[in-house]
């Protein structure tokens, strides 16, 4: 949004949210697996406005350390008591009168988009209101404050003074506003809470404004939807639908398959190419991005993953803050976490755990190990059963194995070791001093055979 | 229910269900992975009646089997020939005459809920009839016997014999009566099973009472969903989402947050805290149980499984018939089962099984271990891959770990077996002899090289 | 179809799908994990149609290959130019000429079932047309070519050239033909190109028959579904699901107990008995057979199954290309892959991979192992950990267990590689010599002890 004048932004954050029935402040609550909050602050940069603060008040502790980790420019305004939305925004008055305008939202109207605030602006600033508000016209709208246009200009009626004529109109007000921050200022100075909640709303800034003389106006958007608030547990269920089914439809337009949207969740962070397949009950979570001729197999969840080019993720596959490049391989049944990378076409087999490692190009770990804090070179083999065995009960230790190698299965290998290229050790080794280039190890005992074991064993019975 | 009178109740379960198309009689068919029977016998249970006794007839075996191992307070009694519902109470008159009045429903009415028996007794002991029963209204009530009021008093016309004008009734019968036991008793006596399906039919047991000058009521019910019935598979399953989405949607109003609930399962017996977040695809059986501000991550199925306080299930997770207390965390791909217990902040995580075991506080098992018929305990690290060796091919033994012990991977450790506190057990070791106290076990080969392997094995090929 | 004459096919398969942003040709896109081309094949076949050939085009060099594998007596017609449906019929014309009649169908409407194909060829033969087509009737049928009969005839108007009165018809030409090849002949030799995108269209051919005194009929099918096509991905996720409902509704009706319909995948080629019992969140893809009384559990896949009666897949299981034999058990957190055989009442547990391997009668692999391309005779117990170590980096060798064995945990069985009968091998140990019957077999190191060891380290640090 390039607009001459300067623009804050205020965002509504304080709130408790009492039938969210949670330990956590409601905007906080995860949709999508991303806190509420992170929505209207993510439409705003979006939009690149960046002088935005967020009022606090419930569990403000915990909002301003989400926003001092994830939204580090976002300033905190404090509201220790909780006096309503026009109190909430008095208290950030002597921030916000620097500028020119004030845009002020909820912060739990998580679909509330950048077009719908860029579409408010441009009224806003088209008309020169001095304070224009964004409306939506609902099938239902008891309870919600009218919006009623005469040639005298533009009121607000709230649903209990509203004439039976009145309350037939179904363009209401939204909550969300967009003021000259003088004229604010002005009206702000003689709101009242002087209702049976003892609360200052802000809606009553509205008449004020327009009681000082000053030109109101409706910046009707009509995706209804976009406004929706969360205040209880089956609101938030039936917004994330509404959200996920957006998503979901949006990436296959843009040509991504999905054979049963209702069954998969995309997070709205998550980047996808075209052609991506992705097959039922899968989860794609956080900052997730998956190339083009890649397949998600079924079960599977995704957390801030990294997915190349046609790797192919069989099923029932964990992957978090981890990389797999073009052509990996991965599945079923495989942990993968904590800046592990699969290079080029290397593969992760069944029970196999990989933990904040690299495993090279083309190397495989098939079955059955745990490979943490550690390298692993290209072409080499990992036998079923490995494990690195990396912490010794006090601190971790780091494991490296070079090209080409081939680990028996059932190898233990004791950190902090290296293997050399091409060595080679023998199955159900405990490996616990290095092995030079090109080198067998072995570390197992002679079998020995005691015949006519069951022969015996039966006699004793007898 | 307070009634002074004494009052007995018979539940028709002989039906077979051929729709069904199930060795399982029909009453025994799983609803929620609870049989259909157990629905009408939890809500009398509700009520307080217990002077309950069950009709049963195809497959009366298997019903019988069941009612003596889950609910053995409930009387038997066999209908050894099919030959209708009026015959069904016929074969209980002996019991149930001693009682001042008789309920009866039917065995597969699972939505039949204890407010809406409340509500037809309340009826007949205000109306003081001589039969009451549940009406409900239909969209479509063809097929359905009508409920014709009229000043001379209500009658229950069959659609077979039902006038246009009759037929536009929606108010039908449900097949839930509530007799005065004396008026049954006489009214039976003249049933006739002069019909197409030479059956007796307890519907015509109202007009027979009202013949004799006998006072019928109807108790009209206002959820007609509560009366469905189940007759073939489509039905089970529609009825079970049903059923699926009141429970879900009655935990999210206490403040369980789920974000699909519509992949979610959840069944009668389950027990929630609010702030228990469930994520999608996520199922609790049973008599499962889950505490304040604990999470079960996606794809894990909980059977008759206690869950602590901010437990963390990380997904993946099969919990059966044990305990994670408070702080616990497992997953994902765990499999805890068959009275395991997790102590506080004990963690299981990827490709573990624990079987009949404790592990104690803050103790960990990491990686690919089974723990079976054993204990551990507090401030012990289990190594990744290790096993309790418990059974010999004819028994099963236990093995015993102390406290704050290392146990390297690897380690197979041969039941019988104790391993004392604090000590430590080398990678790789089979342990066969107890360890002591803050004793170090080896049983390892030392580690042998071959420098050279492979130019050698090159040089053969060559 | 029984005719006298002589029949042959066309399918339209050279299209390309531009909106499916897909390196695959339309037609070759999975839908229930079978190729689109797939269904209108089998639809063939199942009418003993075997006179069949598919015109491609677009990536044609994939779907000859396709065909050529999964169908190979369908004849491969190239349309080497993208240049219209009418085009498409032309480059077969020396093939078809040898017919009598000429069926043509798009390859990308894979509801298209052998009813309604029998319909049109009854329609065509009871007639006596020259042509005939399949018409539907839509409640939107903007853009169709409406069918407008009158007493003069049966025409088509395409939409562009309808009148208000003609556009007004809902019965629409659904792009599925019966010819008779002397009469299409004749039409198509006057067909021209003279249109905005420069194709010939097919649908041009029947007013052109008409023109020349041939009869022309529509068939009308009243379930207008069957003949939705697939344009997009969000249509081909559409038809998806209305696929997996049809085939799920005719398996519940049929017997088969499924509590969540809506999270099932079962595929067109799938076979199920009655009475089987499918937990939520399963999918039965590929020519997978469930027998009677088996269950599946929850978010298991299987592909290419062959599951006997009374099978229990506890849940998380993979079998993809196996046979798991009446009374076998899986689960959790299996994958038995490959051409695996699991014989009766065998058992292959949590954390179990088996691969081209035969379990044994009542045969046991409980946790962590991997067993592949081996024997394991009757009754044998496989200890947790046991590993066959088939690759010795190069190739794969074999590993044969006898019956009633009991191998220990992490045991690590070295191919090629025999275990007689009754044999028993201890715990740990690295099996590289073959074992003969009835004997024990150990491979592994004596414990050691250091006793106060932990002091020790204690005292190191101080």
């Amino acid at each position: 949004m390039s607009v001459s004048a300067s623009m804050a932004v205020l965002v509504l954050a304080a709130g408790r949210g009492t039938r969210m029935k949670s330990v956590l402040p409601k905007v906080l609550l995860p949709l999508l697996e991303e806190p509420l909050l992170s929505y209207p602050l993510r439409a705003l940069a979006g939009l690149g406005l960046d002088q935005v603060a967020a009022v606090v008040g419930h569990e403000g502790e915990r909002v301003e350390a989400y926003l001092k980790k994830s939204w580090p420019s976002t300033k905190v305004l404090w509201q220790r008591e909780q006096k309503g939305t026009g109190h909430a925004v008095l208290v950030g008055r002597d921030w916000w009168k620097a500028f020119d305008h004030l845009l002020v939202l909820p912060g739990d109207v998580p679909l509330l988009s950048a077009p719908a605030l860029r579409s408010l602006a441009e009224g806003h600033f088209r008309s020169r209101a001095d304070a224009t508000f964004l409306s939506i016209e609902l099938d239902d709208p008891a309870g919600y404050g009218r919006v009623v246009r005469s040639p005298q200009g533009l009121r607000i009626v709230e649903h209990r003074d509203a004439s039976a004529e009145e309350r037939a109109i179904r363009e209401v007000n939204s909550g969300v506003y967009l003021f000259k921050t003088a004229a604010l200022d002005e009206a702000l100075s003689e709101l009242s809470c002087d209702n049976s909640q003892g609360e200052y709303y802000l809606t009553d800034v509205i008449p004020a404004i327009a009681r000082k003389g000053g030109f109101v106006e409706a910046s009707l958007w009509d995706r209804a939807d976009d406004l929706a608030g969360v205040n209880d547990p089956l609101q938030l269920a039936a917004l994330g639908r509404t959200l996920r089914d957006r998503i979901l439809a949006s990436w296959m337009a843009a040509g991504v398959k999905c054979i049963d949207p209702e069954s998969v969740w995309v997070g709205p962070r998550v980047m996808l190419a075209p052609d991506v397949f992705l097959d039922p009950h899968v989860q794609l979570w956080g900052a997730t991005e998956v190339g083009e001729g890649s397949r998600i197999g079924s079960f599977s969840v995704l957390r801030d993953a990294r997915i190349g080019r046609f790797v192919e993720i069989v099923g029932h596959v964990h992957v978090r803050e981890s990389t797999l490049r073009d052509g990996a391989k991965a599945g079923p049944f495989s942990f993968i976490r904590d800046g592990a990378e699969m290079r080029e076409e290397s593969f992760v087999g069944r029970f196999v755990e990989v933990k904040k490692s690299v495993i090279g190009e083309k190397s495989k770990v098939p079955h059955l190990s745990y490979i943490g804090d550690a390298s692993v070179g290209e072409g080499t083999n990992i036998g079923a059963g490995t494990i690195t065995c990396n912490y010794d009960g006090k601190n971790k230790h780091e494991t490296h194995i070079g090209k080409d190698c081939f680990i028996g299965s059932d190898t233990m290998l004791v950190a902090p070791l290296t293997v050399g290229d091409r060595a080679v050790i023998g199955a159900g080794s405990v490996i616990t001093h290095d092995v030079p280039e090109g080198a067998l190890a072995v570390a197992r005992a002679r079998q020995r055979l005691i015949e006519g074991w069951e022969e015996k064993k039966k006699g004793k019975k007898d």
